[in-house]
């Protein structure tokens, strides 16, 4: 049920010693074939880890043969060494693999790298090659839920998905739980398929997926320096879906993974969707989505079961969006807290006694809409991101 | 040492039983002249209250006799009931201080009008009213200190200020504790001159001022709806200062009551300066402060006395300032902890024990500099802000 359940991929998690308390921390992925076309989609963010600035130009080769993550270090704000250390990984990764299945014929441009954890320290080598070796003995056909563990840092559990196409399958795995935001709104993502896809209508499809799912949720308003999200395709299935139903599947999986992200946020006790609907635009939807999911306030509000919708038209009213203030109805959990701007249904009768929030928002502008998935702020938030370097 | 300290004014603050602790809610400041010139600054945020929408008006004819403000709720999000609301409020000012003090022949358009509370619910206007009338006998010429008291929400103290000038006074008092974002980061505040300057002047001198201080100041990054700075001058002291004696006057105690506001945030345990050097532009420097300012993982990072500055790069590189990645030195309470992007002088040298932190980020891009003051983000702010309704 993960980045193995397509044809043609193996992977392998195993502990390195990265993590101190001897977790799982080195993940691999490898693409046997025939095909190893690929797509990436990358952080937004100017300060960009080395494995991103390594792995963005691999990956505009449109060949990729292998993915190597880990976690318990992000590798970011490293400067040139820790570049070094992240093309040496790459070559390392590279020769061992093709020593172990000649076939293969690997070189470190046709590897992928991906890392997580504390910015601004190096990684400890050694120990890094040394799990790499172990990896490469571990791939298996199964060996998707293990990669999946390995990549976790603050989450809680492991994130994979599998979406059914007609003889071909997209599956994947994704970490993430704190700097959720767009674009882009993951940390890292492997997404892997058996279908037939050129270079260009893999990259078509993952970013039109990504635009609707990783775009659109937002954990706490701060963009990572080492977000990745890659999408491998084997063509193992012999099937050449057209880009309409690859766009589909890839963007049910990231839609999939997006929502165990933001159910899985540090110190999260509510998942909220907030609902933007009545907008002029797709992109003035959008905007007030992510103002009132980056609120401070508002998510506060939401912790103490508030559904205070002063503060929500207080986020809206730092748009550019297209509105007028008196016009804009506001519904918590179906309850229209707020119409034309001012109170209307009794703010008692909305019940938040559940984690599941949904935010309405009515801009009475056009017939636009889209959706911002977020999570509330608690005493777990703080704690979580005050007691340890992450 | 109030806005009651220059010639020309008198305030008071009473309790009208708008909030429900019984302590003081309505202040008035009554400007005796003999000039009444006026200028204001107020909230950028498009959802604005009806005080804001009144005053607003007001102001542009450059005219205003005196200002009333309340605690205990923003008539924000109330409507056109609401707007009437204010407009009642600033009617019955004038007719009652008129008939107080016949030689002052107000109207209601020389009432400027502040309210500051939760949002979204009407005013108890019979009580506000007879607060008004109370608060009109008391007005003294050292009424100042109640006045500060009676805006106060969930301040835990009143913010006042004076700065001396050349045979004239420039004093004030503030109000604000949370929903501190540019532009504007304070809620309500009135400044007092007794310096003669025409309204023009008096808006240059406000809006520089407020440029460089209250726009520099981010608490929690929420921009309230109420937000309203107002200048006023009496004249009474028959001086008139240069623009740029003013300027410096203004700025000076703008600077100092938002360092009070910042001083006093919801649950703050560290005041954080961030000093951006070396950039390409004021505007930059403005725009990388903010975005370190608002960022949630630097502020809890703070909190728990961690020198994170991996998080302070992941947050400037969010914004589109100029700078190169590996080019950004960060120093924390004067430790270089970030050098030209990457680790620099231990990170357990810096100390974080005392409440005052300094961030000082070179982004040797140019020579212009700008700084930002926040504070860290808590559980007492969780607390505050999910216990109660505001």
């Amino acid at each position: 049920m993960t980045v193995t359940t397509p044809r043609g991929f193996r992977a392998s998690g195993v502990a390195a010693g990265l993590k101190s308390g001897g977790a799982a921390d080195v993940a691999l992925v490898v693409n046997d074939g025939p095909d190893a076309t690929v797509a990436g989609v990358f952080t937004a963010n100017r300060v960009k880890a080395a494995p991103v600035l390594w792995t963005q130009q691999v990956v505009k080769g449109g060949v990729v043969r292998a993915v190597v993550l880990n976690s318990g270090g992000a590798n970011a704000c490293t400067g040139p060494a820790g570049f070094q250390d992240t093309h040496a990984t790459a070559e390392h990764t590279a020769a061992a693999l093709t020593s172990a299945s000649p076939r293969l014929r690997l070189a470190g441009g046709d590897v992928a790298v991906c890392s997580t954890g504390l910015i601004g320290e190096r990684l400890p080598m050694p120990k890094l090659l040394s799990g790499v070796r172990t990896a490469i003995r571990g791939l298996s056909r199964d060996g998707g839920t293990t990669a999946a563990e390995a990549i976790m840092t603050t989450d809680t559990r492991p994130k994979t998905t599998v979406i059914q196409g007609a003889g071909w399958t997209v599956g994947g795995m994704a970490k993430g739980a704190g700097m959720l935001a767009p674009a882009m709104a993951t940390m890292l993502c492997v997404l892997t398929t058996d279908a037939v896809a050129g270079p260009d209508t893999l990259d078509a499809a993952l970013r039109a997926a990504c635009r609707v799912t990783f775009d659109r949720i937002d954990s706490d308003g701060c963009m990572s320096t080492n977000d990745t999200v890659l999408l491998l395709a084997s063509g193992a299935s012999g099937i050449e879906p057209t880009e309409a139903e690859l766009t589909a599947a890839v963007t049910a999986a990231c839609h999939d993974l997006a929502q165990q992200l933001i159910a899985d946020a540090e110190g999260a006790t509510k998942q909220i969707a907030i609902e933007v609907v009545g907008a002029a635009g797709e992109d003035d939807a959008v905007e007030v989505g992510r103002a009132v999911a980056r609120n401070n306030l508002v998510k506060t509000a939401l912790f103490g079961n508030d559904p205070n919708w002063g503060r929500i038209l207080a986020a809206v009213g730092t748009t550019g969006a297209a509105f007028e203030p008196d016009g804009i109805d506001v519904a918590v959990n179906g309850v229209w807290v707020c119409r034309g701007g001012a109170a209307a249904e009794d703010r008692s009768k909305v019940d938040l006694s559940g984690r599941d929030v949904t935010i309405r928002i009515d801009l009475h502008a056009g017939s636009a809409e889209a959706t911002v998935w977020t999570n509330d702020l608690s005493h777990a938030y703080v704690h979580e991101n005050s007691a340890y370097s992450t």
